[in-house]
């Protein structure tokens, strides 16, 4: 691919740019731990005023960096939105996308420091947000830091774009999309959230799963009935439930709802050429501990993760479940389920067919209750590997690792990601750092410096290449 | 049936024991408001102090009564043993059991008024233990000491056995029963823990099903897993749980575990006779909002209730199922399961049976655990129609509703009686003024004046009737 920036001019730039993050290192931690602190949990309604806080130190943090920095408010938690337009119109414009809220901590008993007070362990910084995504988020807001305080002039504008609700499907900037549409402008879209496969292998992600999600209610009764008197009279709620999401996959590991894979088309050969499907099983199962025997029998296990849709039972709760026995049958079993969703599929096509096909296997007996969480869902989306924004990443990448850049897919979801490129007219750039053991949404979510600095070698060396 | 004591005697006795109870009543239900303001929860180690606070005030009660009292205390909370032996050796010895712990109150935002604040509305009291089975446990003590302070002597010797810890499986009591066998020894065995139809329909019991319990977690993973990244890899353990909990019936409602109904026989058609079958199915739908669809479509409501065996899933967890959405893969799915046994069948056959089938039907790629409740469990029980003290309590039933008795079954279970049967060499009468929407074990249980009442003057009029 033709490149006017050097390979050897961003060789250069990226080992500088790892030099100045040793300088730096000391203060920058101290930042970064500094925003870990705040406990940005986004699904909770009582952390609202420190997830306030911590927009408003992002704020800070960007206005000292030079940018003009605006809180986009609603009923919602705050976008972040900070803009450096120096390099003129006539330049491209990069808008890099981020989010400074966190997941919730639970189990807290599993954790071996406190999830908000950022603790060293090695090369690893333990901490909720470590990685998901305020790790990510920082390097980006420290490159370019670096890079507008170190330089007259940037050879592209930026944009930065830190949202507060990912972790809870995105809201509130969802109100702000086509309000703000001219605002949001750019020639290149980075959503710097993803993660590359080993520590070694420089990777950008081609694409990512679209996801809907549902609640599922069986209801027996008015109230919990005892199982001894009523046991082998009502029909159990939990015995239906188990019986109603049996039916959801057949015995070849398909998911079995009528419909469901009627628009998943295979994925041409050659683009499957482009993608790096190595998988190391025995690695997978030391890692976490699992077997990969829940795909579809026809498909490898990064098939199953990455091309194919799936249907899961995220949380199944009814009766209980604590310690010793209560001889309850509960009035009511609950689900939830999510899909992912490869192209083409779509999200409320996918979501009726689900409806549908729950409602037919409901036992007698029982009633359902379906419940859509906020949205419809989001559709998957893929990224060609030949645009200016994916080769200047892959070019500093490959510099970076000094091993040529992969292409991956991701089985997760950014559902924002879609309606976000759309009302910016950009191309995406899916990439980041996370691996697959930061234990992200679990206890013990964990970053390593190394990646940090690799982050922020990597993004203030995109930003010298694009403008090439 | 013959009886030495006339109807017209047991008429006039019960109609006395009626009216005392009308002039007690204030003092009397100031009393049990005592008794139910203990908050004692015997499964929960925190209101331990709070047990045995309850046993003393139900011994200090006794004491008062005029009998000689124990606390058989051990690791577990204690039992209350009482004895007035005035009637001599020659006389028959009643023993009565009770239990004055209770079960949790969770979930505590439903109940109307605090659970340990017994409140009066209308004829019923609110309270936790209400019924189960601080109201019953309470008119016995009230009536034995009635008759001992109004009587010089009484025809038959009185024991009362009240346990702390019926509700979490009976273990403190269960150490003793060998130890303490010359005490316990009895020739009748009142269980004051059951029910009647309607509250217009004097009833006996005969009858009360096995039980055999145990928790069953399937295990996927060490720790939760992204159901983005892992979703299509690993076998989701709810997914699991529910495609093995939906082999436990088949569809004509039977369990579906090889073997569970070998040693299950029809209950003779003459046996059956006896027996109260009446059933109110929209009364039943009416009162509690389910319909009965659960049982063996080859039986009806009442018969799948109360003679033929069950297995019912009590509680089921896995993952996130609160508010909103969490896309994780759970490390595990736990599920509680019970199984109600008729006569014949034998709990740790059971026990095997289930856990056999339970592991030959677990997904490929889950390791499964299944462990014990304490104990092994405890057989059904039936009792005859024709002894002594079935005869006695029958009699005075009828009396006291003007209607004749009727026999009827439990679909419940009592684990501690056949062993204390056997340690007291006693026969079994079960009775009690429980109705069916008492709420036991729910929030909001209640149990009305009119039954204590009832109670009160059944349990004297027995007494008086016993020794004819």
């Amino acid at each position: 691919m033709p490149s006017t920036s050097s390979s050897a001019e961003i060789s250069a730039n990226v080992k500088q740019l790892l030099k100045v993050f040793d300088t730096e290192q000391e203060k920058l931690l101290q930042e970064f731990f500094d925003f870990l602190r705040f406990q940005s949990v986004s699904s909770e309604p009582e952390f609202a005023p420190e997830v306030l806080r911590c927009a408003n130190w992002v704020k800070s943090f960007l206005e000292d960096a030079g940018m003009k920095v605006e809180l986009w408010e609603s009923e919602h938690h705050p976008v972040v939105f900070a803009t450096w337009l120096g390099a003129g119109p006539d330049k491209p414009t990069l808008l890099i996308y981020n989010h400074y809220d966190v997941q919730p901590v639970d189990p807290l008993e599993l954790w071996e420091s406190p999830p908000f007070e950022p603790t060293l362990r090695g090369n690893e910084i333990y901490a909720r947000g470590a990685e998901d995504n305020k790790g990510q988020c920082f390097y980006v807001m420290s490159a370019v830091r670096h890079l507008l305080k170190t330089n007259k002039s940037l050879p592209v504008n930026i944009k930065l774009c830190i949202e507060g609700e990912e972790e809870t499907g995105s809201q509130g900037i969802g109100l702000f999309l086509d309000k703000k549409k001219e605002q949001l402008k750019a020639d290149h879209l980075f959503i710097v959230d993803l993660g590359i496969h080993t520590p070694d292998s420089p990777a950008l992600t081609l694409g990512v799963r679209g996801i809907v999600t549902m609640t599922v209610e069986l209801i027996g009764s008015y109230g919990d009935l005892h199982s001894g008197t009523h046991g082998g009279v009502v029909y159990n709620p939990n015995r239906g439930m188990a019986e109603l999401l049996a039916t959801l996959h057949d015995s070849e590991g398909r998911v079995a709802i009528a419909g469901f894979y009627d628009d998943v088309f295979d994925v041409p050969a050659a683009e499957l050429q482009k993608i790096d499907t190595s998988f190391n099983e025995n690695e997978f199962r030391s890692m976490f501990g699992a077997k990969t025997t829940g795909g579809e029998k026809k498909f490898s296990a990064i098939e199953s993760a990455w091309i194919r849709p799936t249907l899961e039972i995220n949380g199944i709760s009814g009766g209980y479940a604590g310690e010793g026995f209560k001889t309850v049958i509960p009035a009511k079993c609950l689900a939830k389920i999510s899909c992912r969703l490869v192209p083409k599929q779509n999200p409320l096509k996918i979501i009726e067919l689900v409806e549908k096909h729950l409602r037919e296997h409901t036992p007698g007996g029982l009633d359902i209750v379906i419940t859509q969480n906020h949205g419809s869902g989001a559709p998957a989306l893929r990224t060609s590997s030949d645009t200016a924004g994916v080769r200047a990443a892959a070019d500093v990448l490959t510099a970076l690792f000094d091993i040529p850049c992969q292409y991956i897919l991701s089985g997760g979801s950014i559902p924002i990601v879609p309606e976000l490129a759309k009302a910016a007219g950009a191309e995406v750039v899916m990439m980041g750092f996370g691996l697959p053991d930061d234990n992200i949404h679990a206890p013990n979510e964990h970053f390593g410096i190394d990646r940090i600095k690799k982050g922020f070698a990597t993004m203030a060396g995109i930003i010298l290449t694009l403008g090439r």
